[in-house]
């Protein structure tokens, strides 16, 4: 199904941004987990249009409602439907793109595919559809929990400007401290200077996304197709506008040799086993290793910019258009929830599929 | 399933490196489709063992066998099984490997995962299950050739060596041109001569795998959490080594603002539409626009190389371990064949999806 | 995913009986399909309780809300979300229910299954959860009228009245004459009656939903383990109260030997080919063959009788349950348009599935 | 995957009767359980051919080679793959149905799906098929044993000779103590007559087997879709020839009412709940309640008869064909296998997701 995701802890979305309204469907939640209302609104007003002066300023309240699968506060086992209306969908907003694509949108790629398309407001292409996801995410973390796994992730990078953060420490409260979400304090003041100065240029940019997973045990993960980082970076790669995806050292990795690259192991005084560095990003043949787990994805800048740019009619015949309308300068505040509930998502989903493979006692068992 | 990939033309691949073979099936592939023995054993000398002083010198004649599916070189339709036996499987290379862990290689995690491990010669986390992938992804070309679609890949970077290459009209027989598959022959050279010297050094390099898909037409993929890029990068990622994956103008592209980003769309003469940057890479909003797919892949240094390090014991006790074994200095050449094989069996499975979807005449038709 | 079926037209239904209502995820559509909010109210009409007196009483106006994928009645192509709200929910009725296991009820293996258990209503083993499965069945129908297929269910048998039917040529306004949804106008008349008489007596009995689906081309199904027939016997047996399922001769047709049941092939005028007999039900080797698929299937009489009855409380003592509250005598009549909907979407699915494996153009393709 | 089956514990069978063998992947297996090659080849010998007068006497070995998967006799919870070779191939039998269809085989309905047909042995339709799917549910039924379940099936009808079985004793040693395998004495001796009978006439029968999976605790089953009926009923109704499938009460239960159908709970001395009934045949709202599961399967007369029967030939013109080679007059000795094969499979899937679905400690987690 195109628009599902996970094996075991099975999610999916739908909804278009002026349709009636977005969800989620989330199948496979163990039974008995305490789902929070609270908890789940959480994650989506830090995902939410409007919530300060760096981002769009559509007005949703992004009020979700949960439809099955809760009673008194705990999952049923059965899919959780989760509702979130539409309220600020200005479609005249919109007008001229029901004749014209915008450029580095999707407009035009929809229009190829499906040979219909919801021209207003990006219909399923816009951000909106995240909401499903980031409270899909809220669930999947608090499966997590059970695991003692806990996801953060920061803006690491916007346009030029590189923070410096320690991904063994960092707290939600550092990220959450500022609107842009970098917890170096310092770099987040000159961040937020940027995205302002961008937006009243009509400009826009983007950057990176890290995140950490803390507390992930060793074995989670396939060896083959399902390998973790690859479900990882599928499911990453999957949000709106992200350009590149790499686990541990990633791209920089390659500049080093095998010596300087490989994780020594040693032991610890408790019997378990660690690895002094961590270029291996956690996961080692596809399969977790008890370290920390270490990403980073890249988003481009948004493609919406207040400026006229060339492009082509749905007739295809050359054009200009002009942009407006409420539009993000710079997604990534609001992209590190959707990034976390992504990597919640995947890790969940992996968490359950080990589960499986050992809970079945073999010894014992004759041939 | 852990070790298949696809929706509608899918691959499910099996075997260890020293067990009695390895082997793929590949399921949903169209009816009465040419398949050529000599297709499929060509992709799989460009991935083989010995095929150069670059890598690594294991003798294997790689010669696969076609077990089913295929009659007087015809597709059936059913599932096509292709088996590759082994054979020079030095089992007691290994021996040292079976009470310690190799460092940055799946050893341990294994391990931690299933509770026993097919010690020897690194079981299915050996490159030996990417035989699998290739023989399927040389049936996967074929398909991709009924819709006019070409994937070629090269070795792009060595540690710090960055190739200049042409994505528009580099070549097979460019990349076949040497051993090291850069198609950039000043640089090729260059790189050959590094990684002999790192080979004699004990140690080992990584780099840039870049890759091209020209000919895909406008409308595959899917946009949420199938995107294009998505698939990709989650088959990209699933290549053993590989650490990081980007698409178009990936990490790179977080450095420019929107205006400098975008790509505007243009009309061509014959009615077409085209973008005259393409820093999207071929790919809007999870499906693909018409334009060349560019993607890069980065592949860590080979995790073994030939010096004493410290590393731990399956009972978790501090030890060292001396490398030893044949293996490669540098996985770039032969993974050149592994992505194409990847991104080839993304696309085929993504182009029978697309055709399914449009294949329906929906006019007409009464409500 | 445990609550969706199907691999390219797929549909994931959600909810419980006294929750907020419940739903489906519709995905697969093909783009540009007319989409009748009246057409799916209709079968959904159909399906409702109340309709009549033969049915259960709950007042449920089951209107139906699509809150995404469809823009101007037609379909985007991409998910299509539908909501009915719970109105009539009387959980008072249920209260005993708390504490004892209704027999022959799902209330006992849930309690099992999930340690927790939507006790009220029935939770998601209510008959409600079928309004998902009939609302998308009404979109399959629509994807099936592209292919010039119509699928049609009645009711063939209630306890010992067995009707007598002509697969070939009858139409849903026979079918729709009477509320007890038998063509047979004299054995509807009978079972009617019967069924009355049953109510009174605070009992209930079962029987026998009997479909055609005309119009299949050949060539629709898989060869192994997605078997037309299988397919459909996995869909039908998914409804509640369905005990057994056969297709073509059935049962039947193990009294015969070969000579007998055979259907021998014959050429028509128009170079087609026909079986003058259709003991195959229109499926050989799991693959459609052009001649009308035919098949049946048992349900069970209602589990809620208005009689007291032994069972166990929820702490597994031995107790009685006085059955009240209002229920289905016969579920037959609503059972009609559920049938037709499993059938269609199965019908719908392999025909996209087909239509991909043959979209290909294969020929002139070199090795 | 059209030719693969489960979610967990997953299985892929390829090949063609014909073609360089058969065999089947089985991904999920739990690691470490024993592997028994003994094991599973005495499963294949009682779906093998020739093993006695009552069955086709094509001489077949029926070797199984385990390529993968299995170290020392333990599972190392990566993909085992078996295969068979093919031995006995007599395609010259075959040369008549290359230019014609065989009745109720089908040579036809692959003809139209495909463009191209496997038409010597009848290809992927042919009984051998099933090797893999015997040879998995041989490692199905190991992964049974660590849950306490035994499946077995028995030949309960051969056309009009019905047996007398009690399915709460029934042995393996009763099963296989005739070659028929019905473990009523008598009325097996009367099957073995009949058949022979039938034989000699150039004719075929078909009939019923049974089948009873004792030990299955309460709690495996999926409450909508994925019912365990509906799997059930998928996986048999997979196999060759069969047309038919019933649980618990089955058809025959449409004939009571409510009252007489339903089956009270009691609880016993050790806390645990029965019931004394078993006519919802060990599944209630699609899962297990702990009663013994039990199902029936209706095969019909085999299609191969040694007569002349009307048939077109592949241009579609009227013509007769003589039925020749070697063939079952009766399946339902070896279908007895092939029943319990699936059955196991969809079990042992089924364990593995309940498993899952419970692993998760969710006690003591906060909101």
């Amino acid at each position: 199904m195109a628009s599902s995701l996970g094996v075991l802890f099975r999610v999916a979305t739908w909804g278009e941004s002026h349709g009636g309204g977005v969800g989620v469907v989330v199948d496979g939640c163990p039974p008995r987990l305490p789902i929070s209302l609270e908890g789940i609104q959480f994650e989506l007003d830090r995902r939410r249009p409007g919530q300060s002066s760096l981002v769009t300023q559509r007005k949703e309240s992004d009020h979700v409602e949960i439809l099955s699968g809760v009673q008194d506060g705990l999952a049923l086992g059965t899919p959780i439907a989760m509702l979130v209306r539409n309220e600020d969908a200005r479609s005249r907003d919109y007008d001229e793109m029901r004749e014209k694509f915008r450029p580095s949108h999707a407009d035009f790629a929809y229009d190829e595919k499906y040979g219909i398309r919801a021209w207003s407001g990006g219909g399923r292409a816009s951000a909106r559809e995240t909401i499903g996801r980031v409270a899909a995410g809220a669930i999947a973390k608090q499966v997590l929990r059970c695991f003692g796994v806990e996801v953060l992730a920061w803006v690491d990078q916007i346009q030029h400007l590189q923070a410096s953060v320690n991904s063994d420490t960092v707290s939600l409260a550092q990220i959450e401290a500022t609107p842009v979400r970098c917890p170096d304090p310092a770099m987040a003041e000159q961040m937020i200077a940027h995205i302002e100065a961008i937006r009243k240029a009509g400009n826009s940019v983007g950057g990176v996304v890290s995140c950490v997973a803390r507390g992930v045990p060793a074995g989670w993960g396939e060896p083959v197709f399902d390998k973790l980082e690859a479900d990882l970076g599928k499911a990453v790669l999957s949000l709106p506008a992200c350009k590149g995806f790499e686990v541990g050292s990633g791209f920089a990795g390659t500049l080093l040799t095998g010596l300087e690259h490989n994780d020594a192991y040693r032991a610890d005084e408790q019997g378990g086993v660690f690895t002094p560095t961590n270029r291996s990003g956690g996961i080692q043949g596809g399969i977790s290793n008890g370290m920390p787990i270490l990403l980073r994805a890249a988003f481009k800048p948004t493609a919406t910019v207040m400026h006229e740019q060339d492009t082509v009619t749905t007739k295809h015949e050359n054009t200009t258009l002009q942009g407006r309308g409420r539009h993000d300068a710079c997604v990534l505040p609001r992209a590190v929830p959707m990034v976390e509930a992504m990597v919640a998502l995947v890790l969940a989903d992996h968490a359950l599929r080990q589960a499986a493979l050992r809970s079945v006692n073999v010894d014992g068992i004759q041939c």
